[in-house]
Parts: structure tokens; C-alpha cells; sequence
């Protein structure tokens, strides 16, 4: 017997008929006696619709009303899947986030969760009961409905596996799990059977919208096991684990890329010290993340060009930023949304020299242009132009090694 | 300063600029000055929608899970009426029935309210906030969200106008008030400027969809001002009153039909005493409201025909609860859906002598024959052929001298 979280995104209870493929998997693992907690997300599109009406009827809205309308999506999916499991013969019940309680903090819209209660949860699942909820949504001291966030729901789940001790977390998606690269244009892209939290957290951080990155941070800081697996399909997924259980180590486990970035460059900016901080600070003051940064003096040494990136949403807000700053001095502001970056993950890395110069290599080979570069100790990312993403991460996938036979 | 409850239903939220005109008219109460408390149901179709989602899903569907399901309805109007009115200006908040809370007892599906907190609500009227409550919905002693039943919003104004001593509880609707007929098969029908909590009670008894019969019954008791008017148009709708604010009062207030009963006539029963108690009995336990009764001796007095009414929805399942009680001897079972109830309601009958008369004189003169007869103190109904409904109803408009001139 064994205690299992499950978790099924929008795709997975897009339709009434999709709520019965999940009852039916749910049954499976009740059949083998495990104990079973199931998370749903909003059907598919509900959410956005909801989040459209609040932007419609109040442009600048109330991050606690934006909650309240919101939220709703989840409840109605958790009813229907109790219902559907009752009608198939599996004892279950439903749960809202306020009612288990998911106690979180009041940033409302991007809420943390501070505790759980799991009381009433243990007891349902001993006296076996599937217990079903909504997930997404907590409550907070006010006693008012939170939300953790878009893929929230990630996070609900990892954090009850994570509190009740549960054996497995089981993330059912529209993919079959994780990639060695993006198989709509790398179409050799093969599954992972296993990879680490560390590389899955810069998976989730780079984009891939596989898992919520909070999701991964917090399985890896509770060392619960996530699996990521189609809710459409009857193959195993992706584990996601801890270093150790991986004997094998790959020296790169994935590519991946992103091009929802945009570059800015300062040209001229004079070149006196904590001239970068003042920028930066600037920028984090209006709640935008910069990404990548490259410095360069220029011969005299009296000015600087600074580049980085932010994401390509929060541009013209950035832009707005450093116009209105007069106390740093620039000749001009260079902006570029055609850019990719591009990035190589693996723990490998770790132990194996070389791996930027190949890359560096790779992409010279097919005269790509590298205009920024950034690394971690698990991860090489370069900025380029964009209309080579493709191109680059084939070459790439073949370089270390990756392509299916 | 006026503490004012209002109630908007599904066709007054509809869509967002139905929301928007809502929150028009809210506006309106507070730029006069008066604290405002406003319930809200789901935007039209929506509760239809889940109820039909939920008995797909499930066709003997748990209650407890049903109410997850379709309360989640009243929680989206709330939060985008919330926004709304802070969009133009008016302090709001939303809330929910749990957060309140409006306790109620378990009956799922058709809960009924024990106790309303009422210290935050009159908190935050004090500091002039306008209070948007979901309608339709409380919460259980063992922390599951109820349902009132359809209609129940109502409900939830009048318990919470008593509950917070307010000055008035005006139910926004898509009609303008309560008219002496249905104007769509009576031109002449014309609107009524008061009617008694009585009558009102009688009326909605009766199939006039404009209130939940339980929450006049509860205004009654509590001796809540309840308006009806049209969220649509400016005009003032119908006063719901005691009989005492009506000094000229009218004979017959208003006509009514209803096409939704079904005749059961169970023939050559045995008559013995305690016949009828026996048959009543087992409907009663099998969950059917009977409405009219006749029992007619045949001449020997050994048997007799008991014929009486229920719900159309509960014709199949009386049916099978008659045929299989053993103990009831009976030669045959007829049952006839195609009958119309009609009404005439009147506390001025009271006084007046006569008015059943003129009602069964009126419906000879058309040749329209009387099925069977129930009466109460101020209403008179009788069952006839449904194919007469409409000749019958205008006929009576214009005995009681109600037709618009």
C-alpha cells in the first residue's frame, strides 16, 4: 500500500469525458489499495476566461476580488470528478483550499503557502477515501480565498505530498513527460526516464511549462518524488529525483529556449562605480527581473555599454524606467525583441570540462552569433537571433549526444 | 440614511455590462447616503449549466457534492460585481456564504438557515463599504458548503434584511412587479402597487416565478419590506406589505395558472377508514407533495375514487409507488397530465362573500368544466381542462374587475 498524490492540469478535465479517464485512472490505483489524494486545475480555458472577465470589468482590480472570481474554476472541477468517482464506485469527496485549510499568506494572486492542515485528510484516507481537491487556492489570516499563482495547482500538490508524506506525486499533463528538447522541433527528441530536481528546476525556470518552477523547489527542498506524465497515454512518465538515484549521469540532460525575452542595451553610460546597482535596483524597484547581464568598457575606459534581458512583457515598462531616471547618465537606449536564448542543462556539467567550449563550437559551426552568455553551475545559456532557435538547438541536441537512434 | 438589502438575479447579471449597470444602481443607493448590502446569483444559464453538468456526470448525484459544484456559480457574479463598483468609485467587497457565515443545516441541495453572523457586515457597512454577498449559499456544521435551492438568493436577502434590521430587501428582477395575471395571456393585466405578504405567499405557492415562496414566508414572519422591481427600468415595482399598510384593499388581488400538475385518480378503492391516510402516507415518504384532494363514495359506499394532484416531474414515480403497495386495493390507476390549475387569490375574500361563486358562474358561461376544488382562506383554485387555461384566466381577470382600463 502505498500513498499517492495525483495531479491533473485543465487539458486533463478539459470535458466531462476527460473527468471519467481521470476517475478511471484514480480507480486503478485505488484497486491496488493505495491511498489516493487527487488536485485538479480549472477545465481547460475556464481559468482564462475568468481572469478575462476581471480584466474587462476593472483594468487595475483588486487582487483579493481577482481571487474571489478566479478560484472558482477549480471548485467546480473537484465536485464533478467526486461525482464521477462516486458513480464508478469509489468512496470520495471533495475539498476546497479553505476548507482543508491551505493556510497561506495574503499576497493575494501569488500567494505562499505557510501551513496545512492534514487532519481530516489522513483520517478520509484511512477510512479509504479518495480525497479530491481543489487546487490553487488557499486562505488566508483575513479569512479570505488566495491563489498561489498560474500553475498553482503544482504546488498544491507537491506541498500536501510533501506534508502527508506521500510515497509519489504524480503530475498528469498533455505530454508524456520531460524532453531532451522541444519534440515539435527537435523531432528527435527523446523522454527522459529520470532527471534531477536541480536540472527540472532550470527546466522550469527556462520555461519548459512542464511544472511550476515553485513546484520543483519545494519537491526538491522535501525530496518528494514527482513524476510528469500524460493523463492521455498508459506510459510512464519522467521521475523526477534526486541525484543519487541516477547512476548514469547524462553530461547534458536537456536543451531548451525561450523567446518571450527582449535585450537592452545602455549605450554610454559613464563608467563610475555602482552605476550597475543603481540600474538594477531601479529595474527591481519596478518589479521587473532582469535576466542576463554582460558589461563592457569601452577602450578610454570613461563609459560602459550594459546589456541584459528582461522579459519581452515588462520591455516598454523598463524602457519607461530608465527614461525617467536622471541620475544615470546614457547616450541612448538600444532595444531588441528578436533574440533566443538558448540552454544547455545538466548535472553533468559538474564533473565534465568542455561542455561551453562545444557548445561555443556548435553554434560558431553554424555561424550563429552569440550576443550574450550566462551560466550556472548546471546550465550555459546564450542569447542569439532568434530566427536561428531552431537551427540551434537541433545542431546542439545532436553535439552532446541526445538524438534518438 | 437607509439600511437597504438589494438582490439582482441571473437576467440582471447576465454579462459584464449587466454587472455594470448593477453596480450603477448600487451607486445610486449609496450617493443617497444609505449603507447597502447586495446579493447576487449566478449570471443566467450558468446554474444550468452545472446542474446538467453534475446529473450527467452522475445521475443519482451525492447533494453534498452537487452543492460544490453549483454554488460556484453566485462566487464569479460576486467577485466581478466587487470590482465593478470599485471600478466606478464605491468601496466593495465580496463574500461568500461560508465567510459570513450563513449556517445552515445539512439538507444539501434545499438547506435551510439556522443563524447569520452579522459582525463583520455591519462593521463594514459602518465604514461604508458596500457588501456583495453570493446568494444561495451557507455552510454545514461539519464545514461543507449548502445550497438553499433554485431561487434560494431570495432567501438569503430576506434572512439577512431580518437579520440586520434593514430598512427595506428590493428583489431586482426581469419584471417589473407583481401584475394581477401573466401579461403574456392577460393584455389587460396590470401591475400592483402593494400586495400582502399573504398573497405574495400565495403566489408563489402558486408558480408565480418572481419569489422563493420561503423567503415571503420569512419576510412575513420577520416583517421585511420586500420590493419587487425591474433591474432594466426605472420604475417602481410591487411593495410586498402588511395587510394593514393596504387601507382599499381589492377583493381578488391576482390570478394565477399553473400547468405543471398531473391528476391521479385511484379507482374502486376499498373503502375503509384510513384509506386515504395509508395512501398519503406512502407518498409522502416517497418524497411527493400532493396538492388538491377529492374523494368521491361510489353509491353502495363499499368503494370509493380518490383523485388527487402532484408535481408533473413526480407523476412516474407516484405511479410506481401506487402500483407496488400491495395493501392499497384498487381497480385501476388514470392519471391525466393535461390539466391546469387555476387560481384566485384575494385577503379582501375574507370579508367579501361570494367570490367563489362568481369564479365557478364565470367558468360555466364558458362551458368550462371543474375538475376538482381546493380552497384556502384567501385563494380559491380549481383544476380544469389545459387547453382552457388561458380563455379561463381572462375570464376571471375580468369578473374581479381587474382589467386595465
Amino acid at each position: 500500500m502505498a500513498r499517492i498524490v495525483m495531479k491533473f492540469g485543465g487539458t486533463s478535465v478539459a470535458d466531462l469525458d476527460c473527468i471519467r479517464n481521470v476517475a478511471q485512472r484514480v480507480k486503478k490505483e485505488t484497486a491496488n489499495n493505495n491511498q489516493v489524494v487527487v488536485f485538479v486545475s480549472a477545465m481547460a480555458g475556464t481559468t482564462d476566461q475568468l481572469v478575462k472577465w476581471v480584466e474587462q470589468i476593472s483594468p487595475l482590480n483588486d487582487a483579493r476580488e481577482y481571487d474571489m472570481v478566479v478560484s472558482s474554476g477549480e471548485q467546480i472541477t473537484a465536485g464533478l470528478l467526486a461525482l464521477a468517482l462516486q458513480d464508478s464506485g469509489v468512496p470520495a469527496r471533495s475539498w476546497l483550499g479553505w476548507q482543508i485549510p491551505f493556510k497561506t499568506n495574503k499576497m493575494h494572486g501569488a500567494a505562499r503557502i505557510d501551513k496545512i492542515g492534514t487532519d481530516e485528510i489522513t483520517k478520509r484516507l484511512e477510512e479509504g477515501t479518495v480525497c479530491v481537491i481543489a487546487g490553487f487556492q488557499g486562505i488566508s489570516d483575513d479569512n479570505r480565498i488566495t491563489t498561489l499563482g498560474r500553475g498553482g495547482t503544482d504546488t498544491s500538490a507537491v506541498a500536501l505530498a510533501a506534508a502527508l508524506n506521500a510515497d509519489r506525486c504524480d503530475i498528469y499533463t498533455d505530454v508524456e513527460g520531460v524532453y531532451t528538447a522541444d519534440p515539435r522541433i527537435v523531432p528527435k527528441a527523446q523522454k527522459l526516464d529520470k532527471i534531477t530536481y536541480e536540472e527540472m528546476l532550470e527546466l522550469a525556470s527556462l520555461g519548459a511549462k512542464i511544472l511550476q518552477t515553485r513546484s520543483v523547489a519545494m519537491a526538491m527542498s522535501h525530496k518528494v518524488r514527482v513524476q510528469v506524465l500524460s493523463s492521455f497515454t498508459n506510459k510512464p512518465g519522467t521521475m523526477v529525483v534526486d541525484e543519487d538515484e541516477i547512476v548514469e549521469k547524462q553530461i547534458v540532460s536537456g536543451i531548451t529556449y525561450a523567446k518571450d525575452e527582449a535585450k537592452v542595451t545602455l549605450v554610454g553610460v559613464h563608467n563610475t562605480p555602482g552605476i550597475a546597482s543603481e540600474v538594477f535596483i531601479l529595474l527591481a524597484d519596478g518589479n521587473i527581473n532582469v535576466d542576463m547581464i554582460i558589461q563592457n568598457e569601452t577602450q578610454d575606459g570613461k563609459k560602459t555599454d550594459l546589456t541584459f534581458t528582461v522579459a519581452e512583457k515588462d520591455l516598454g515598462k523598463a524602457q519607461n524606467i530608465l527614461k525617467s531616471a536622471t541620475n544615470i547618465h546614457h547616450e541612448a537606449i538600444i532595444t531588441d525583441k528578436n533574440v533566443a536564448k538558448i540552454s544547455v542543462i545538466g548535472v553533468g556539467m559538474r564533473s565534465h570540462a568542455g561542455v561551453a567550449a562545444s557548445m561555443f563550437k556548435t553554434l560558431a559551426d553554424k555561424r550563429i552569433n552569440i550576443q550574450v552568455i550566462s551560466t550556472s553551475e548546471i546550465k550555459i545559456s546564450v542569447l542569439i537571433d532568434a530566427e536561428y532557435t531552431e537551427l540551434a538547438v537541433r545542431a546542439l541536441h545532436t553535439t552532446y549526444g541526445l538524438d534518438a537512434q
